[in-house]
């Protein structure tokens, strides 16, 4: 069984009227809901909590790690963004929502400013499956439809991403690469674009499939042991 | 439960003693047999059936096609290929093993010569694991090290693999990229290097299990219908 | 120097009274003069000439060769597309334009169907620059629009570029993945969206300067001998 | 004309005689000597001048950088790191040689811990060419014989090169991905494992042709103004 910890900045939530109504169990606890239909064991963890939530043993037992932040990203210690970071490095699956573009484990993780264009214009947003044989991409058919959504626009600054699974049109004259795929050290991570907080996107269903499929997607290899320094020498060159 | 097909040649186990030593239930027979441990619902087809095997109805009904070739390639019909090649880009996984470099199905799907250097030395190979997050190297540890293969060496004349899993070093003072996975169509393609007929190379426990998780890796994936051609126009373009 | 052929179906031009207003030397001829005055040595060849002009000669002469076909794509015999594709393979720069998509010489060089969607309503383009370090991309700025363009649209079925340049947003909710690279053998291949025969499209400056940029691209890498096939054993696997 | 700044750490030359001897005018001054026959304008820059040699003033005046270093990374402040950085990101070129892959310039723009196996035991290596179209192996045939070197080895955690260009055979048993390129932001950064102090690998014409078909590779795009942060809506948009 899959072990999923949900993170959430959680502040919106305490702030914003409209947010709460929306998500009256917060953001964490909207995708929480909808990840437990899909037998995992999922639980949350927020900014606010004693080290974020993210103690050495809740990492210890996470398979996949969801995060959404936007506005407190520099709260967040940078103990905690070393300690996330080493877990992904060590196997853990990371997916990185929305406005986390910009949180201090993605842009670590990334190496790059991840900056990117953004409008809040109620746009429609088109989601499109440039990756038709991605497993991120399983029961989405051709597109996803959100009617309503803040912009994020090109250029973004990320590296290349290894697969591209999505692609998004918005009304005002943007695309963005909204599905992207890396492997850092032995973990994977995902970005996936939408999700404004104002917005009811996590109750959208195939957002949430494709998030499902996400974490199935992320979930870590066991490999065995990896060495790393300084090499034992092969007889023959021992003994020449 | 994964459908899968174990296509072989066949040809080397009728004419030569030693192939058919080593293999007496023939290449595509061990590989089956070592499948079916892991609860795949598991055929064989060779190339001296009718349609080499591959009917329509048996390509339909095949999740994941496995693919070992040699000196017969040239043998395996077009139309046969265009077959497997259609079903491949509609979403059925493709696994082509050692000299199945240079069959019909992978150059056509790789779009260059897939040539490469070989040499029949009784060689060391150890295989790297360059890609230690890959679902294809689970459980596989650092390396795996077969104690006398065929040579295979670069230059290996492939377009750049999605990903890169498994490099070979060779005693002989030879490198390949022994693991690499491609995306055609719907479909997933991975090639993997060892498998020389005259050596017990797939009763190896590790190379059996990268095969395993291969065909786990190269299951279809469900998106949905994807439309091409002439696209409908929107509203507002059509009432301009 | 590098010398650039200019490929041209130009049958449009024949039979089409709008395209030869917009194009009066053809499509190849307005690529050929903008061409020329980057210092390139270029040539033009068309389908109706003796083996569509691409001789043995002509092509050992070619450094990049352009691609522009649309109605007559099944006239283009296999023998020529083998001699481009082995030429390609052995390091000649290819650049394939817009509805050259579904030619022979691209869809055998990418290994699948090379479909999409398409729709001709006058729409806006906007191609957007997501790789802004890429030398194709250079002098660029963020993007291109070009003001009525037919739409291509995804899914595009090619192999995941090695690197995506550009991606074109449309007035009507699609986006395309418009600007390509890919390696095969030793040669480069850009493919790049614009260019449907009714609009002016090739006398856009921005246009004009990528297809400048991809020729600089794509140009041969004099590597020196690659080896394929039985290979020598080093001595100390000899005297064992 | 390629404006290019090498940096070296410059401390075995300082404390070791065996370093000395076989570069008299250090690491930095070999390179910077067969660099200059490139008809590039070549700089040098050591970790102990002020600001390591590496001012705002340097930085901006430099299209290409190439950075040696080993047992000092610790040494050089986070200040200069984030400052090249920055203009990495910008669109400077990077080459990170040998132990620099250690190093905390190339650690932060790959997000993983650069960790790999090594042994110094005067071993043979092979550096294969498995990219023979790209640039950067321009000239260098098949491969490089260097007679004794380090040994470096998988797994080498680095994120998926965007493109690999060499693969290092050593006589121990290992391979090494050995030329790797990335993009970050609009910079180009290049990695080539070659290099170990105490042998005279800077001075194989093999290893300098690398060298100078990197630094051609990584010199800037100059792109045009690229905008990010909160964009204009389309009037379309701002009319609803």
């Amino acid at each position: 069984m899959i072990r999923v910890t949900v993170w959430n900045e959680n502040r919106h939530e305490q702030t914003n009227e409209k947010v709460r109504e929306v998500y009256p169990e917060g953001i964490h606890g909207a995708i929480a809901s909808f990840l437990k239909e899909e037998n995992f064991e999922v639980k949350t963890a927020t900014l606010d909590e004693p080290e974020h939530g993210l103690t050495e043993e809740v990492l210890k037992n996470t398979d996949v790690l969801l995060w959404w932040g936007h506005v407190a990203h520099d709260d967040v210690s940078d103990e905690i963004v070393t300690r996330v970071k080493d877990r992904v490095l060590d196997g853990m699956g990371l997916i990185v929502l929305h406005s986390g573009h910009f949180s201090k484990i993605f842009k670590t993780l990334m190496g790059t400013t991840c900056d990117l264009k953004w409008r809040e214009a109620d746009e429609k947003e088109r989601i499109w499956v440039v990756s038709p044989g991605h497993p991120i991409a399983e029961g989405i058919g051709e597109y996803i439809d959100i009617e309503r959504e803040e912009m994020y626009g090109e250029h973004f600054d990320i590296p290349d991403p290894d697969e591209l699974v999505f692609v998004s049109w918005f009304e005002g004259g943007e695309v963005f690469r909204s599905g992207c795929t890396y492997k850092r050290g032995k973990g994977k991570v995902f970005y996936f674009r939408p999700g404004h907080e104002t917005y009811p996107t996590y109750y959208h269903e195939k957002v949430q499939q494709v998030i499902k499929n996400g974490v199935h997607w992320a979930k870590p290899t066991v490999l065995g042991d990896v060495h790393y320094g300084n090499a034992k020498p092969l007889e023959e060159i021992k003994s020449k």
